[in-house]
């Protein structure tokens, strides 16, 4: 997307690759909203280590970063012995794999490219195979969401005001995002309509890297404390809820977000307003039978104790809130049951949620 | 209420007066919950100065200071002429009015302290009369959270959890305070169950001065993120919600309190948790017809765009967290229907809010 640096507007995918220094490019997400940098990495260990230190995080954008490292380490093999090249290629991939071991999109895509270069005859030719294969990996990632963008634009119309939760943004995944496609779609085709992103605490990705994303993209925006979209709802002042998910059960309907989304959902449906989630094809999942067996992460406890403001050079600074020896309690996500939601924005077009199984059997 | 200092337990007021130095002592609630000190203010509008630059805040606890205020200027006053005092006492009643515009308890209370010295012959007697009546004013303030407490407490279990919001404690008033009443009188009858106190952003005062109090009274606690509780009701997790408020209509039953209230309220009705308010005296408005008319104050954007941390000496420091040049709505305060109280915790008792109104007509 569209990023307004030293004057100029430029647009960078969230994950790029330079192949004449076969590095990959990432936006250093750390220094958001504070400051806008782009880093390269040099070397499959360099990128793996910035998947750890989540330098770029977002299912989406890790998976393509994924998917450029293991090009990348392709690429900086010397030699012609093609099982000496696959040892070196199993390194690799073990390294970029671990980086986030919860992660199921890493993987995947690694999996992914490592299918694909192995169709070549020499090593060139695997090499070359595996940078086409992250490519076709981070273009269907931007295909997707620029799909659900379609799908979704039709729900705005000017005038309205739009809810969103968390980072569901460009910035978490190659380009475009999920719940912000259908308000990046809509704004192209000239409808004016206001935001309003739910600051997210602890972790705040709303205030901070959905605010910055909507603000490059000259998307009108407020942020709101998370305790006042119940107040704006009865108002009559939101019209339509949008947000993403890590999770759908295609079986039953649910869906699992960011904490706080439930919350959302329960006072969307008190008060009529719409409530819809974009789902990308790679947040299905078509084998949990029973909501309450996702295990929900239960994160630092620091997070909920104090918060990350602006420090010296853009970097962020913890500052401690809570009353120090105070215990704090951190699910990082919640469970919105189907009945709550209006429909499921998927790149094959907007279903109920209840109707998730009758597409995938066609 | 005990606080701890250097490993000694002790008991304070929130507001206290020493008549020796003619000084009002106070709790710097601005350090707090990095650091616990006391200040007093030597003259009637240093005690201005207090009110005003919140080193006390709280309904019940700024109309208390108000009225020790009041006979702290009468009794600085040195002279025999009525009518030279009764000057003098309309400057120190306009100042400490004057310190918060927009509350009414410090109005009352100095109304009240006036009333009470008119009916002295000399100056002597007035200046008697003025501290009496502003001790008066504070243990009446301690008597009604005490009652609320009594009430209260019956509704609290062993092994219960109880969630409340924003900071409706002792230190919104001279002791005890209204919603952590019902706790602390459980808790000094023996009984054992835990407090989720929402960390209540913007301005966090549960994740600061509640759980702050609680940990000083050895209440188990814990703070959770203000998008956290509906999960957790979800799962049955949550028993019990009292909430505290700053105005009541009698007529109607609405409820105003810190914003996020509302969305307590909603949840807990969906998962059939009891849902109770402490409401001293002064919060019931017999008045407001339509809760539509009440005045939402919006606050600062600076609340919401960054918070309030520990910084150097125990003195808050703001960061700022949002996205800089984003804008922000921050409403200060919701209105929750009385469809989704359980019951008002009064003084004299607990009634549905539909039923306050007969209460009062005897």
């Amino acid at each position: 997307m569209n990023v307004m640096v030293r004057g100029k507007v430029r647009h960078f995918r969230t994950v790029e690759f330079d192949p004449a220094s076969n590095a990959v490019v990432l936006i250093e997400q750390r220094l958001l909203p504070h400051r806008f940098h782009r880093v390269r990495t040099r070397s499959h260990p360099e990128t793996a280590s910035a998947i750890r230190d989540m330098v770029v995080r977002g299912a989406g954008a890790i998976g393509a970063t994924a998917a450029y490292g293991m090009a990348q380490g392709a690429r900086a093999f010397r030699g012609n012995g093609l099982r000496t090249f696959a040892r070196h290629l199993d390194q690799v991939q073990e390294i970029l794999a671990t980086a986030r071991p919860t992660a199921v999109d890493p993987v995947n895509a690694l999996r992914e490219v490592r299918k694909a270069l192995s169709k070549g005859g020499t090593v060139a030719e695997q090499q070359d195979l595996a940078l086409e294969a992250a490519h076709r990996f981070a273009n269907r990632n931007v295909e997707e969401c620029r799909a659900i963008g379609r799908w979704g634009a039709h729900l705005i119309r000017d005038g309205m005001t739009v809810l969103t939760h968390c980072n569901a943004g460009w910035l978490a995944f190659v380009d475009i995002g999920t719940a912000t496609a259908p308000m990046y779609q809509a704004r192209s085709e000239g409808r004016d309509f206001t935001v309003l992103c739910d600051e997210t605490r602890p972790r705040c990705q709303g205030a901070t890297l959905t605010a910055w994303e909507l603000a490059q993209q000259g998307v009108r925006h407020a942020v709101i404390a998370d305790n006042a979209a119940g107040s704006l709802m009865q108002q009559g002042r939101v019209d339509l809820v949008i947000v993403g998910t890590d999770r759908v059960l295609g079986r039953s309907g649910h869906v699992v977000n960011k904490i706080g989304t439930y919350t959302k959902a329960v006072l969307a449906h008190r008060h009529g307003v719409p409530f819809y989630v974009a789902a990308p094809e790679s947040t299905l999942d078509w084998t949990t039978k029973d909501w309450r067996a996702i295990p929900i992460e239960e994160r630092s406890p620091d997070e909920v104790s104090g918060a990350w403001g602006a420090g010296p050079g853009g970097r962020s600074r913890y500052v401690r809130i809570a009353n120090p020896g105070s215990p704090a309690l951190n699910p990082g996500f919640d469970v919105t049951p189907p009945e709550l939601v209006t429909g499921i924005i998927t790149p094959t077009g907007i279903v109920k949620p209840s109707a998730l199984l009758q597409i995938r059997n066609g």
